[in-house]
């Protein structure tokens, strides 16, 4: 199962895709798309159009996208909005279930502790992945995100079992 | 030619549509798109998709938005910087050029002053497509902002034949 994580941008837009295989995670591929004009429309649109190309380069299962609880400011806000209802159009369009997080979940997920800066995401994605060098900042960032759904998800499937077990245990 | 306006909000999306027929505005449709689930994505989807679906049924050749200059804060800006960008990634995959008017200039345009509120947009949008009663809050803005372009539009191509006239004069 492949997971697409995305940490979009008004200038650049970060994408990170992992893979679940025998119950490891592996790297796919990972990068970023840099917009290359002012306009807000073209931007918007070139974040929808490179979004919806990864998919079906691809054929990502899940879609995980930072959440944003707190905005610098309202017109950083605005931009960021903007940049992430694009990306995630993008992901429902091609039928993509929608997960969002927190960057303290993330950081939680990834690094340990809610509170890790950029260069710890950098150097665990790098780690956890077995990558030969850091990727960049923006790419790390969605890489997180994918590591971190799935980590959400496995330990669901794990409490669901645990679950599952406890329920059994009841009955006998 | 057809304009598309449209007023995006996390909640209610209005959109109006006017046409030029003969030199004069005519009013050919418009309504409002009330999310009905609190999900983000499929929120998302939901203007993306109605947006879509008003520029397949009525084929405008233009489309308009308000700009936001100064949202209220963080919170808000960035719900409606996501619906924003969903409906502008609508548009931009329509291939329909995207205009965007600050509120102040879509007030001068409709009702010839900046500061007009919402009531007077309201009565001035009836009044100029001869509306037999006063559109809902969210529609009439979409059309003022399709009002807006259409006379920014006819006024720089009035603008754009003067320019062509002196030059003639010049000429002689």
């Amino acid at each position: 199962m492949i997971i697409l994580g995305i940490d979009p941008g008004s200038r650049i837009t970060g994408y990170g895709l992992v893979a679940r295989q025998q119950g490891k995670l592996v790297y796919v591929a990972s990068g970023c798309v840099r917009l290359s004009t002012d306009a807000l429309p073209e931007r918007l649109s070139q974040i929808f159009s490179s979004v919806g190309e990864i998919i079906r380069q691809y054929a990502p299962e899940q879609f995980a996208i930072e959440q944003v609880f707190m905005a610098k400011n309202p017109d950083s806000a605005l931009k960021l909005g903007q940049a992430r209802g694009a990306a995630i159009v993008a992901a429902t369009q091609a039928s993509l279930p929608v997960a969002e997080y927190s960057a303290r979940q993330i950081k939680q997920a990834v690094v340990g502790k809610g509170g890790a800066d950029k260069t710890q995401v950098q150097h665990m994605v790098k780690h956890l992945l077995s990558l030969p060098g850091t990727p960049q900042a923006d790419a790390a960032d969605a890489l997180a995100v994918a590591l971190c759904h799935a980590h959400t998800e496995q330990s669901l499937i794990k409490l669901a079992g645990q679950a599952r077990k406890t329920v059994r245990r009841r009955l006998r």
